[in-house]
């Protein structure tokens, strides 16, 4: 079994929803990837273990998401050197703002790359994860640019009533 | 010398500005406090141990002020049962709405009592802390009684143009 | 009968769904408390006869849910000293911002705790809650504890698909 | 000396300077008025007397300013069925915005009649107050009408550059 | 027929859903109004008709309801000295903040008493009109206050499961 | 001497600061205008007779600025048919947000092309002008194309530290 | 058949649905148009083609609608003179403001003239085209009248329960 | 001369002051890098050649700074496979808001990585470059691993007042 390059992690089985699209198109770019969920505030040792571990275990990128006052993506950020990608979710009154705020606005020194809030930033934490990979892994970077150029004929082929 | 009852803690040194009015009217009540730099971003382990020993030392309130994605409060909640207060200290070009919103969303299970951004804050976790500490010292809740009353004669005192 | 120790109060009936959970917790941890709605104002003067006898009813701490322009929790602490835990309930077309703005904003002098907006603000209330009853009451620190174990061993056990 | 028909309220000295254009102008439309300091949370009692009183006393309007968790004027305004007109001061990180939605944000029952933040706001309750009182005096109506027109004429005496 | 005191105007009919606890209270309270489609930018001479003749047909408070970019209340204001109170519609995808905005936020000289986004503000208006209705006749000042103390009940009488 | 094109109107002396750029950029491409202080509120039935008017008197579009509750060009445009551009001016505590949303949440039927809050939105309104009326003037159309090219240019020759 | 002299464009076919309003309208106008799926995120390159040949087809008016982080209407006028005209449309969990502030605050020299969040704002960027289109075809300003007439009828035979 | 392996772009030389700190930090890391201005208003096609070269030319990461409707790193991002970092920079009247809902919040496909608003956003870019930059240059990751460690030791050496 091949090591996985990425770590798909989220505060909670419920944000599963969410991130599933992130997980989906790692898959079709044939990035090996985990999936798991550690919480900032209900398993914070497991969490900050599992950013410690995460350059040795040579993972290439992480992304988490989460939601409220989004702990999850800045802390693992604070224990690793491994790039770390967020993705706010939106699970409270506020649609998401106070999760983008929580992620994006770290204060110098230990960085979230923050993607758009909910589904659409899974989807686009998992093109920047592959971007990155891209440049290790050259068909990783060839399956992404087909991918593009198929959104792209999609686009073409949209007709308007 | 006497054990703190309370820990004053912030992300940076520049926080203090914010900060002082707490630690200025612990003392002026007579509770027994330290004031300490604690990051959550660049010391996580050191804040980690801080909460960890919290219960042990005898605190019996965390005030924690922090800015930005201001994760300090809420990192420090998720590895102690001490009560913990936050203060959104206002540093980023949002005004404290970013830290606002880090602190008081949390997840249900894992509280931080949040105060306004900013001195006002600052100096209510100090009077809230001094509630708490009070319904353990009546000579706490004397103090704080007296300096409630002497504030109600000032705004007495005060006559407009 | 037991005293209460702590007090859930509402402005409205209406109300008590979103802060259902804080009594439910309450109960949980063992900790003696009474719920009640009192309207700041539509009963001014029921709330400030409950704010001035709470301390010599024992009460330890008191939670105020509060929608709109929420002023249960701020008058409440200004008749107090008693410690105020604030829970902003989303009952108008802001989504609760005009709540939590309207409960955390408070003056110098007078502090309300603020948790976030809906029952994971109630929950944490009554989370916060129990960490200061705690400080009187092993017994209850110790179910807080056991709590907070079996939350985070369902973190653990969360398998995704 | 004529008894005051409008009371101009505010919670602190330091927000005279938001309201001082309402009283310059209630006295510039011949209006007997008097101005006070009355603080919500730190002299409640005294604010629930001064609503309480205010009918009697022949007050036509109260103009209530604040900031923050601006609960002066709803406060008062469950207190008295005399129209109260509320100002938010801006005094906070959040420029105000907090302050006119706890003024505003009243719930159905206890209302706020909420002018701008800030001094235009202050102007406006002084201009409200007189088109009120102007329906019992005649000739605040005319002293008021004269305003309007003169400011108008100042609008078209304006040339540009 | 009695000639309206208070006079209930809104950009559409669609606005009606909103405005209709105003109409039901001023009816409750005995107070003659009238009801009626007035659209700021559809119809912007019969606004400025309406307005020039509500003093003089003895309106003593217009309510006006408006969403959006909610010009009405601002600009029958312009055009009169009575009283003009405004209540935010509810009707675009910012949740009525930008009708709360666009009619509270007006400059020095022009006031709209702003009242609460949407039904909660409908009922403050007519509220605040018969307060101010009130101010000239007795009796509608005793019907407000014996509704105002059948709500106080209404709160009494409410018990928590 | 030419009649004016386009008509730049906004409500107050004080405005003018922030439509300055519109003035002077439509002097550089030599599109014959007219700037004038019209104000909604304090002299609105100047403002309708300005909007009546400018059909018949030749203008192709009307510049309007306008801050706080910014009815200015929003009454302009629904008593014309020519194209109204608004510019939110930023002069009250909430940073023109308020003036933003109160010009371009227009409802359906009465439009205005609304551009950047101040000055660089002054700037685009002339701009915008300027496409509109090079739709009928060549020569503007081409003065317009040299001042983007010398713009671009701007950008290529700048060079960083 | 004759040339089009609007061309609506949007991100995607699901915009369809908030764009269609303009289409319907300037149909009803008489304005000959396109309409087209062109993706700036998508399709770049056929997105500046589209610009840099809308004046050459000639094309008086460019109506583009766009969602969340909305580059399309700001980028096509980066490389036309044709007028832009932009419609945020609602699809993320910001409730198009994002759009909004996209599309509205473009920095000076590239104007987009933005209009309401989703379909008024879509209604309204037919009306305003056929403005611009109505200073060249009398015609089209003459159905305009009689649509905007017919629209102040609607509003004066709208009746209240 | 070593080819640059990070690209640092804004939309103007103005931008300089904000994204200098990325500069500095990508020389400290002994990382080669290039500075330029390139406009996506001003000047469309340089941009999306700087973007169709960037693969080729072996750059790693591209850093884009931009404020108001910052449409840089996005469209960026539509050019090209290589990671784009983007940087929102403060030059409007919404304190940078408005550009960091216009970089995060990008549509399914096509990713920018955003940090915070202006400095620390900038200290970050260079940060999160060189983690990515550190998977392929172990020199690289130990440097950042250095810089980490120093600033962890200088908050231990904090000491208050």
């Amino acid at each position: 079994m091949t090591a996985p390059l990425v770590g798909v992690i989220m505060g909670s089985k419920s944000d599963y929803e969410t991130l599933a699209p992130a997980c989906e198109l790692l898959a079709h770019f044939g990035i090996p990837f985990e999936a798991k969920v550690v919480s900032a505030h209900r398993t914070p040792d497991e969490m900050f273990k599992y950013a410690e571990s995460a350059e040795s275990r040579g993972l290439l990128v992480i992304i988490a998401g989460a939601g409220g006052a989004a702990h999850l993506p800045g802390m693992v950020a604070s224990k690793t050197l491994v790039p770390v990608l967020g993705v706010p979710v939106n699970i409270t009154a506020l649609n998401g703002l106070d999760a983008l705020l929580s992620i994006v606005q770290m204060p110098a020194g230990v960085p979230v790359g923050t993607l758009a809030i909910g589904k659409p930033g899974a989807t686009n934490a998992a093109v920047l994860a592959a971007e990155i990979v891209g440049t290790h892994k050259p068909e990783v970077r060839a399956k992404l640019k087909a991918w593009r150029e198929s959104r792209a004929a999609d686009v073409r082929a949209q007709t308007l009533p």
